[in-house]
């Protein structure tokens, strides 16, 4: 826990939340500022910034809490997201799962997806390169 | 195993993937269309087009496979994205979870975020109605 988080806080119930799900090792609620209705967060009740500082367990935990709430939330069409960094739109600094309902083209998540044809042999050289870091 | 998705051939090696991580439940590969160099993906073995349809062991297996890819990507900022449904951009209708690197401001995702603050009556009712479906 942070002392100056403001998802530690919710976790503790220092701050009040419309709390949905909460487990031994998440905590889920309603999100305040929602892209659409239902928009919900679920946090892991361990404190790091990025998804990749978090112990296994806590990963492990999340998306079947994300899976009940989408069941709850009844929608057809939603997204996940989890943002890392404020270049990749993270706006508080502990790792958060939006669960966030895509009942139309105006509400909801709206992104571009300028995706390019990969060149291969660069593609095949990068892909050695991973390996070697696995 | 769905006979004719793209994912689950990949999965058996009917059709060639640059393999990164494989798991008892997981599978991951580089995107070929990718957002940012080293997007990639990470697949259940499981055949499901939504998320809320995977079986638990699946979903809890994803994001420890998605962890050590953005350790070995090295990235500092990135995005964990999961659609569901068309209207929520989902191409191929087998689950998968994208590692996104944001590189700067002209690579990778880009989103648009026009939260609204939410109704505070409007969204205690609705918390109510929730907590009754969870």
């Amino acid at each position: 826990m942070a002392t100056n988080c403001l998802f530690c806080k919710i976790v503790k119930g220092a701050i009040p939340s419309f709390k949905l799900i909460e487990t031994e090792l998440s905590y889920s609620f309603l999100d305040i500022g929602p892209l659409s209705k239902g928009h919900a967060l679920v946090i892991p009740k361990h404190h790091a910034q990025k998804m990749h500082e978090l112990p296994d367990e806590y990963l492990a935990d999340a998306l079947p809490v994300a899976k009940k709430l989408a069941v709850a939330l009844g929608c057809e069409n939603y997204n996940i997201l989890q943002n890392n960094g404020r270049l990749a739109h993270q706006e508080v600094d502990h790792v958060h799962f939006h669960v966030i309902p895509k009942p139309n083209e105006k509400e909801g998540l709206s992104m571009s997806w300028p995706a390019k044809s990969a060149d291969m042999d660069e593609l095949k050289a990068y892909h050695q390169q991973l390996l070697n870091k696995l």
